[in-house]
C-alpha cells in the first residue's frame, strides 16, 4: 500500500504519542517534513522550533524485541531556500579560539533542485563563488525509545533521533530496534547538504517531501541503528564523548560480523583493524554521533556470509 | 642533491638527538625504515621494540619559527610479510564487551608488492578468501618537539610523531612546525595499510623504502601538522580524547582559511560547516590523532585564493 | 501541613505523570521509597526494578521559571539489609585491568541504624572486621524534566534524576528548576552509604523512611541542581564525559557568585581558583555527576552577601 | 645526612640532566625552588618561566624497578607576595559561558606566613575582606621519565610531574615508581595554597623553603605516584581527560589494594565502591590529575594488614 499522508501536527519529543497513521511492513509513505524551526514549504511557521517531527506511524507487525527497516526512496528539498548559522561550534575548536569568536548569525542559501546546488543568498566577498552539491537527508529520525520515554528532538539514542547523519540520502536503508508496540517511527529535520559533524549547529536546513517504505524483521534484536548504503553496511552510536559514540558503533559492527558472518572475535578484529572506515556524523548535539563503516567489498570476500546480511 | 642513506642506529624518542646526516632546502634522500619492532628487510631484529626511527636529519636552513615540507615520492615495503596484533583495542568497543575479548596474539600476512595486496599467512576459516588492497604509509614521522624535548616514538603532538595516519601515502606532502635549528627530522614505523583508527594497535607493520624530499619556508608558522594530497588539504591533530584532537585539526585548518584564503570567521564557520571532512587517524596512541579534511574543488572556488596555498 | 503518604504504584521515568498528591509551598511530606530493584520496608517487591519513584508530588505555586527548594528533614533506612554489586564498573579502572575482572555479584549488608554502622553478611577473609559509618541519602529525585519529556530514572539532567550524590543526606537543602505545572517532585533510590563515584554502580541499596519540606521561590531561574549544607552552597553538573558535568557545576556556581553576592568575573575567578572543592558524585550512570562546592566559611568574608543567599 | 643546597640553575623539563647533588638513602636535603615563572625569594627573575625545577638530585641506590619515596618535612614560603591568574580557563566552564570571559590578568597577593593567611594585594570591592588559610604545597616534582624521555615541566605522567595536587603539603610523603639509574628527583613550582582543580591556571604561585628525605625502595615496582598523609594513602593518576586520569589513579589503588592488604577482585571493588574519595587536583594542565584515596581509618580494619603498608 503507498500512503500520501500530510501532517496537520508536529511533536518535538520521541515517544509514544498517539500515531497519526497505521501502515503495515511492505508499506510506503509519502509525506513532508518542516525544517528544524518548524517552517514549511511556504517559508511559514507550521510547528514549534526544535525539531519538530512528521509523525508518529505505527507499523502493525512491529513488536518490541524486532527490528525496523525504513528504505528511503526519495528525500527531496520541497522550497528554493534554506538556512544555516554561520559560527563555529565552541566544542569543534581549542578553547582560547573558540572565546574570540563574534555570536552566530542566521544566513540563508538558495537551493536549486534542478541543478543540484546550494549557495548563499548574499556571500560576503570570500564566497561569492562557492557552489556545493546537493545531498539531501534527513537529521532527525527514529522511533519510540526504550521504558516509555519522551525524549527531546534535540539528542539521540539506541532509537535513533537526532544524528545528523550526512550519509543517510535516499537509496539508504536504516534498521532501528523496536521498544514499543507499532514502533512508533518518525522523521523530519532536513538537510539539503551539510559537512561532517554538523560543525555549525546546522546543515542547510530545509523542509523536504519524503518517500519511505517499512518492512519488519521479527525476532530480530539489535542494539544501535544499522544501516545499508549501495556500498557499505554501518552502524551508527550516539553519545558523548567521541570516544564513546565510537565504541557503541563499533560494538554494534563487532556484532554484526558475528551474528551475520559469523566470525570469532579473532577475525572480527582483524577485518575490521584493517578496513574499518570512520565518520563522525556530528559533533554538536547532546548526544554526538560516529559511523563505523565495512564496505561491501570487503563483506563480499568473507566465507560465511548470508545472502541477506540483515 | 639526492641522498642514499643507510641507517646504523635508530632511536626510540623525538627529539635533539645527534644528527645522522646535514642536508639542504630542496634535497632528496632514499632511505629505509624498519618495523615498529625494530625488524628490518631481513626480518632480523635491527633496533629496539617500539617505533625505531631512521633519522634525525638535519636541514641546514630551517630554524625555530620555520616551516619543514616534507614531500614523500615512495613509501615501499621492502620484504613480502608483515605482521599485525589480532584483538580490538579496549578503547574502541563498550566496555563490557572489551571485557569478554580474549588476549591479543601476533599474526602475520602475506604482503604481495607486486599484486598490490596483503592476505593472512594462516587465515582461520571466516577470512580464506580476504585479500586487502596495499596503501603503504608511515605510522610515525616528524621534527623534534619544542623546549628541549625528547619524547617517546609511542606517541605525537604538534611536532608529529605516531600520528598513524592512512592517509599519509606517497605523494602526499606534510608540513611540521620547526622547533630546533636543523628541524631534526625523524620517520619510520611503516604499515603496508591499516584501517581508520588503528583500533587493533598496528596496521600491517612492515619495514620500509622510502624515498622523501624536504623543503623549508622561512618564516612560516604553523600550529599543528598540515598536509595536502591531490585531492584534499588536511590539518592533524593529536591529543586525547578524540573531541581534544578534533578541536586541535579544525582550529588549525580555521588558521589556514584565514591565512592562505584570507577569510573571514564567518566566511570560514560557513565553509567549514557545509564542507568539511574528518578522519579518525588513530584512536589507540597515548595521543589520539584526528584529520580535518576540505576538498580542493572546494577551496579552488575561494574568491581570494593564492596561487601557493601554503 | 504535614503529610504522611504511602506510596501504592512507582514510576521508571521522571516525567509529566498524573500527581499522587498535591501540596503547597511549606508543607511536608513524611513517605517512604523501595530500594534500586523495587524492594520494600519488607524486602518484598513492590515495583519494576530500575530506581522506582515515589512520587510524583504536585506543588501548587511552583510554575515553570521558577525554583523549588526541598529540604531532607530525616532520611532513614526502614529494614536492617542492604544490597550492593562487588566489582568495579569497568568505566573506573584501566581497560586491560577492567578485561581482566571476573562479573558481578550482588551482595548483602547488614544495616544495623542504631549503631549507625554496616557490614557484610558473609564476609570473605579479607574484610571480616570491616564496619562502615552509615550516611543515608537518596541516590535519585528530581523534577519533571523540560519540554515534556520523560526520562529513566537511570540518568540525570538540570531536573536532577539519578545524581547518586553521597552528600545529599538529611539536614540539606537542594533546589532544582521547574520546568512544569506543580513542579512534580519524584523521589527514591535510597543507600545507606555510598562511596565517592558510585564506582561499583550502587551504594548499600536500602529502602527509606523519608520526610522532607517543599518551599517555591517564585521567579527565581536557576540552571543546575543547587544546594545547601551546613558547611558548604554547592551545585550539581550531570553529563557525560566527568569534564563536561565539571564544567556545568562550575558555570552553575559561577553564576550564584554573579546573583547571589554580586561578584565580577574577575572576583569569582579568583575566589573559584582559590577555595573551590568538588566531588565526584557519580561515574556510573548514563549521564555522570560532579558537585562545585564553596565553604560558607569562605563565602561569609564576602563583602556584598545577601541575608538569605539563594 | 643533611644537604643544605642552593641551586644555580633549573631545568624546565624533567629527563637525564646532570645531576646536581649526589645523595644517598636516609638524605636530608634543604633547599629552595623559585616560582613558576622564575621569581626567586627576591622576586628577581632567576630562571627561564614555564615552572623550572631544581635538580636532579641523584639517589645513589636508586635503579630503575625501585620505588623512590620523598618525605616533605617542610614547605614554607620565603618571600611575602604570590601571583595568580585572575579568570576561570575555558576547560571548566561551559563553552558559551567561556567565550563571555574576558582576558586573564596577573594579580598579586600577600601572603602572612607568620598569620599563615593570603589575601589580595589590591581587592576589588567584592573581595575587600577575603582572607584565605595557607595551605602550601609543590605544584610540580617527580623523577626522571621512562625510556630516556625528557618532558616539559608543563604536564605530568607516571614519573610524576605537574600535578599540582594541593594535598601534597609537608608531612607528605610520596612514592615514585624509579625509571633511571639514581631516580633523578627534581621539584619546584611551589602554592601557597590552591583550589581543586587548579581552574584559573595557577596557585599562588610563589618562591619556597623546602626540607625532604628521601629513601629508597629496592625492588619495590609501583605505576603511578602514591603517596601517605597523616589521615589517608592515595594515589595519582595523570592524563586526559578527567575520566583517564581517574582510571589511573583507581587502578593504582586496586593494585595497591591487592599486592598491600591481600584483597581479592571483589574486596577490592566492596572496599572502594563504599569508602573511596577522589579529588580533582588539577584540569588545566595537558595531563589532568585525579587522586583516589582511603582514609586510613577504613584500612585500619583490614584483616590482613601489614605493619608497614608501602
Amino acid at each position: 500500500m503507498i500512503y500520501q499522508f500530510i501532517p496537520q501536527l508536529y511533536y518535538n519529543t520521541i515517544g509514544q504519542h498517539p500515531p497519526i497513521l497505521t501502515i503495515r511492513d511492505g508499506d510506503t509513505v509519502i509525506t513532508t517534513t518542516v525544517d528544524a524551526r518548524g517552517w514549511d514549504i511556504n517559508g511559514e511557521s507550521a510547528a514549534t522550533r526544535g525539531n519538530p517531527m512528521t509523525g508518529p506511524f505505527y507499523v502493525e507487525e512491529a513488536m518490541p524485541g524486532d527490528t525496523l527497516a525504513v528504505t528511503f526512496e526519495s528525500i527531496t528539498p520541497n522550497r528554493d531556500w534554506a538556512w544555516t548559522t554561520n559560527m563555529l561550534a565552541p566544542a569543534v575548536i581549542e578553547p582560547y579560539v573558540a572565546a574570540s569568536l563574534p555570536p552566530s548569525d542566521i544566513v540563508r542559501w538558495t537551493v536549486d533542485v534542478s541543478q543540484g546546488v546550494a549557495y548563499l543568498k548574499e556571500p560576503s566577498p570570500g564566497l561569492t563563488e562557492l557552489k556545493l552539491p546537493l545531498r539531501p537527508f534527513l537529521g532527525c529520525f527514529g522511533v519510540a525509545p526504550s521504558n516509555g520515554q519522551f525524549i527531546s528532538t534535540a539528542t539521540s539514542g539506541e532509537y535513533g533521533g537526532n544524528m545528523d547523519y550526512k550519509g543517510l540520502v535516499a537509496g539508504t536503508t536504516v534498521y532501528f530496534p523496536v521498544s514499543s508496540k507499532g514502533a512508533l517511527f518518525y522523521l523530519g529535520d532536513g538537510h539539503a547538504l551539510q559537512g561532517d559533524g554538523e560543525i555549525i549547529g546546522t546543515g542547510l536546513e530545509i523542509s523536504m517531501d519524503v518517500r519511505f517504505t517499512v518492512s519488519v524483521q521479527k525476532g530480530k534484536m539489535i542494539g544501535w541503528p544499522r544501516g545499508e548504503s549501495d556500498t557499505h553496511w554501518f552502524c551508527i552510536g550516539n553519545a558523548r564523548p567521541l570516544d564513546q559514540a565510537l565504541q557503541h558503533a563499533t560494538t554494534e559492527m563487532y556484532r554484526l560480523l558475528q551474528e551475520v558472518f559469523g566470525l570469532t572475535s579473532s577475525e572480527a578484529s582483524l577485518l575490521l583493524g584493517q578496513a574499518v572506515e570512520y565518520e563522525i556524523a556530528n559533533m554538536f548535539n547532546p548526544a554526538y554521533s560516529v559511523v563505523c563503516k565495512l564496505p561491501k567489498s570487503v563483506l563480499s570476500q568473507l566465507s560465511y556470509r548470508e545472502k541477506s546480511v540483515q
